[in-house]
């Protein structure tokens, strides 16, 4: 039934030699990887407008603030094309700051990355329902389930594998960016000729106006820019994903990275001026967006392109959040592989994706949005200061690795090169920095500090995750020479009547010769005892069998008390417990047995030196294995073990 | 951590030896059986008016009703003192009805049973609640919540044992009985000196007056007197719980019912009388309750007397469910016992008690009342259908019973006794299967339906299990002779790398002897697989390793299917396999191993011929039982086996 529903959502697996299909053509990867940077343009601008609307009079700063988030975007774009060349093979700031600035570093990135993407995610597909709610506003009560649902969605899109996602994700990227570029040339023509008609927002009742001042006004501006820098979200999944990149892989890779960051900030750009020309209201609750305003303002309401508008976001916004899903189960791997997570993040699944990152994403920020009820100003505050601490680590780290470069030319020409590209970062990390110190100084106080508790938990997580597999493989390396066998066996056969199931253990248990077998029976009612024991004797059974005294009607303490006796007995033996187990064919069934079976094998796998061995008997199966064909005390010689080993 | 935490409810276990006791003496056997009918004359007089002030002229009624009650509690409780004696080994309907009218009659007397104890807890303590917040009516919006605390605090005293349970009973059953004899002595003086002042309670809108008439009136009589009966329920328990008495059993139990039914006949009548001269107001949310109406008539509000009644009602009604914590896990054990179900609910618990019945009636009862809200009028109407459909079967039963001890009986004086015992049960037959009748006629309707689909559930339940059981036992019965031993022994060892668990698990393996042993890794990873098979051929092992491939990744499916392919070329032998698993030491190391081991041992236990052996490795612990002691070559010389067998 499971692996049934699981076909129909996610397919049928995939072989491992299938796993060069996967590689994507910049026109696939372009809407894959970067659906985020390009469509965070779409509440952007909003958050500057929201902040800076604290103080009415100050909405002229929007200009300079969006200029200054401009900037930074080029930066961090030129930045991280530097990183794309350096490291063709992935160079997320996790293996950067690792390779140059050591494993603490590495490990700061990492949490910032990682708490980061399911921020994208949770944000992304928030926005992207409110440009949906926008429209149609009685959807309004309802976000908060509809962005769980997309959410449970995009996951299955990406458990079925990275190519087919690319091309669902080409049509919405590419059609967005249609539509807000075509937007800006109605929206030109229209301010030339008839004009445009202002912001159809309700007006809210007017926030209190903040006392106008030099270090106030410094510091709305420093909290709306901190806002604008959502924007550059997203930046880092290009460089993590360049070995997904059809070849020249670096290449294509940095190429792809300076077109998202030419679009982006045209993008960003227009729709700040034109929010500015129409006074746009950003509401709190989200619903109508300053985008949905514009494009009502342009086109006019209910008009079709008003719709493609508000679909094409949608679709984008909510696809964003795909960056993340390529992302955060790349990074996820990458950390297992290198035992810092556990092991199960490293695997790829049916369908050569993660599937086991990318549901831990999906689980984690349905959570979220559904915890914060779909509140995006609420959700935004946890935003991007992830971002900034990968970026500023991963800048700093590509500083180190030019200089080492350097220290290893000698060609007057490449070391040029290589100093250009130094600088490049060296800029970028300076003013990464200072973002970051923005963005954590105004931020913090407005909810960031649970995404900064967040990146605090999942560092010491995967510093005692990685100090335990150290330690585990230390404990657990074989030193040289050949296996040894334990000096005794003693074998212990649980018996609680004569029937079939105890005699089939009985039989196993002889048939592994242990040096020692007895059957051992608990004395709960006396009256069964004595029956047992006179079946014993009447069978003439030559197996030793010890009843134990249970003077409390308990069945697992005394079997256990009795095991460690056994072993301290014989310290270097081991002591084999045979436990028959009723394998039934219906789950109720087992209400009616193996109560006690699974206790005691909890028990026993705990002490040192013991095995418990579970001698199924399968009920209402005539199909019982070995039967009635050879004696207990017949006996029987094992063949010589042979020695092959197959061609790797 | 949960070992202290029960320790310090329930207390320290009991030893078996120290059964004898918990046997109570009359003083104390009244209370903790009969605490349930004599409470329940706190509501039955309630429930009577209340289906009565549906047509507020009828209540003239009340007496003849009420006098109906009393008649068929004076024939119930005349019967079930025959059925003490002639079953001094406990006689409940379960026993009397598969003695004397088979099986399936046997079942619905014990499916009837069960409900109606979880009903007399969710009823009791509900009523108990009632008693408290029609003192103090700021706790109403707490009643469910109460009631269901109380229900855990009642399951904590009877997991203790009966003879604590005793003591702490005694005190509100017999105050509740001495308060309200008191009560009517001073209602009595007060009646022919200063009269009583009526009824305190508020005045609801009037109920719609029913049309009067011949066959209306009879059937509101009729449910008048089917809600009456619930001061019937728990005769019953006497009758289940004669081995709990001490010595001479049977005779002591039939004097403590006639004490308990004089006892419930006389404090129902008084109330009847008094609640009618004072024209008590019975509300349906049952607070306040009839008799705090009497109570503050009699006594004067907030009186130290006023008080005590309602202490001493709240005590002996949720004590009363305590009737049905003795009643209810004695049957369920007795039903384990034979086989009708799952055997947990036979066992004595440490402390003697039948522990986990204790805990499935509470939680039933708690989810029960919590699923209503607490609602008595609502509760009440699952109540008491149960009760009679067993008073009906046991009083049938006990008719044949005396018919064939009359044919085995020749003695003229002997005779005489056999048939006046027949005569008493033939018209406690009768007259419960009328009242049945009413019953069913009457409350179905009214959410009785609910109690009787739990009894048709609980019916083919029984049945189920014992077919089930039936089979089981014809299936592991063993046949005469000797057991036999496997013909061949195939032992196949999982190993990913050649580390420590890898090679214990081998050298268990090969102390098994088995006729074949062969190694087996899952490839994965290339890359690993071959440095695998490289470390294997440079330590020499001289046990084969077979590398299975696993296009799709998996790890559990290949292991699967080879050992399959094992057991088809050789389906008479037994197939072991080897699962090295860590043991850790703390819980969230569980997350980091042992997943596919856990997914693999499930799929190879459904396999019929093939036995898991999970080979622990205990982690971070030097003691790890047999190390480098024998080389996996060495010859072993098994000791020959001793035979010998205790005394019983």
């Amino acid at each position: 039934m499971v692996s049934v529903v699981k076909r129909l959502f996610v397919g049928r697996p995939l072989r491992t030699d299938r796993m060069g299909e996967v590689l994507l053509p910049k026109r696939l990867a372009l809407p894959v990887f970067c659906s985020d940077p390009i469509s965070s343009v779409a509440y952007a601008t909003e958050q500057i407008l929201l902040t800076l609307a604290l103080g009415a009079v100050f909405l002229s700063l929007a200009v300079p603030v969006a200029a200054a988030v401009v900037l930074v975007l080029v930066v961090v774009v030129a930045s991280y094309r530097q990183t794309c060349h350096a490291y063709p093979s992935g160079g997320g700031a996790f293996a950067v700051s690792r390779d140059n600035l050591g494993e603490q570093a590495a490990l700061v990135a990492a949490s910032a990355l990682l708490v980061d993407y399911v921020m994208t995610v949770a944000v992304s597909v928030t926005a992207g329902v409110v440009a949906v709610t926008s429209a149609f506003r009685e959807l309004v009560p309802h976000t908060a389930t509809i962005t769980a649902l997309l959410i449970v969605l995009l996951a299955l899109v990406n458990l079925r594998g990275a190519r087919q996602s690319g091309r669902v994700f080409a049509v919405p990227t590419y059609g967005f960016v249609a539509v807000v570029l075509l937007m800006f040339v109605v929206a030109a023509v229209r301010a030339v000729t008839t004009g445009l008609p202002p912001s159809d927002a309700p007006i809210l009742s007017e926030p209190p106006t903040v006392h106008t001042g030099g270090i106030l006004t410094l510091a709305l501006a420093l909290r709306a820019f901190a806002s604008g820098c959502t924007a550059l979200t997203g930046v880092e999944a290009i460089s993590n994903g360049v070995p997904a990149f059809e070849k020249p892989k670096a290449r294509n890779a940095a190429t792809t990275l300076a077109v998202m960051g030419a679009l982006a900030a045209v993008l960003f750009t227009g729709i700040t001026v034109l929010a500015l020309e129409i006074h746009a209201r950003a509401v709190p609750s989200g619903s109508p967006s300053v985008l949905s305003q514009i494009g009502a303002s342009v086109f006019g309401h209910a008009t079709v392109l008003y719709y493609l508008l508000q679909a094409t976001t949608a679709g984008i916004l909510i696809l964003a959040a795909n960056t993340a899903f390529n992302g955060f189960p790349t990074l996820a791997s990458i950390l297992a592989g290198e035992r810092y997570l556990p092991r199960q993040l490293h695997n790829r699944g049916d369908r050569l994706a993660f599937s086991n990152g990318i549901l831990l994403l999906a689980v984690t920020a349905a959570v979220l949005v559904l915890a914060f009820n779909a509140n995006i100003d609420r959700l935004i505050q946890l935003y991007i200061i992830g971002v900034f601490t990968s970026f500023t680590l991963s800048q700093a780290g590509m500083v180190r690795h030019w200089k080492r470069e350097l220290a290893g030319t000698t060609d007057p020409a490449r070391r040029t090169g290589l100093r250009r590209a130094q600088a490049i970062n060296a800029v970028g990390a300076l003013l990464t920095a200072v973002v970051l110190a923005v963005v954590f100084a105004t931020k913090v106080p407005h909810g960031a500090w649970l995404a900064v508790v967040a990146m605090v938990v999942l560092f010491f997580a995967m510093r005692s995750i990685s100090v335990y597999y150290r330690r585990f493989e230390a404990e657990v390396s074989a030193p040289g020479g050949l296996p040894t066998l334990p000096p005794r066996v003693t074998a212990v056969v649980l018996v609680s009547r004569l029937h079939q199931p105890a005699l089939h253990a009985l039989a196993l248990a002889r048939a592994t010769r242990p040096d020692r077998l007895d059957a051992v029976s608990v004395e709960v009612d006396e009256a069964e005892t004595r029956t047992l024991c006179r079946d014993w004797e009447r069978r003439g059974i030559d197996v030793p069998l010890l009843v134990l005294s249970s003077p409390y009607r308990e069945l697992v303490r005394p079997v256990v008390d009795h095991v460690r006796r056994l072993r301290q007995s014989d310290p270097a033996g081991v002591v084999t417990v045979f436990v028959p187990v009723y394998v039934v064919t219906r789950w109720w069934q087992n209400l009616l047995h193996n109560q006690s079976a699974l206790r005691l094998r909890a028990r026993l796998m705990a002490t040192p030196g013991v095995v418990v061995v579970s001698v199924p008997y399968h009920l209402g199966r005539a199909d019982q294995g070995w039967l009635s064909e050879v004696d207990i005390a017949a006996p029987r010689h094992p063949e010589p073990t042979r020695r092959t080993t197959p061609t790797p």
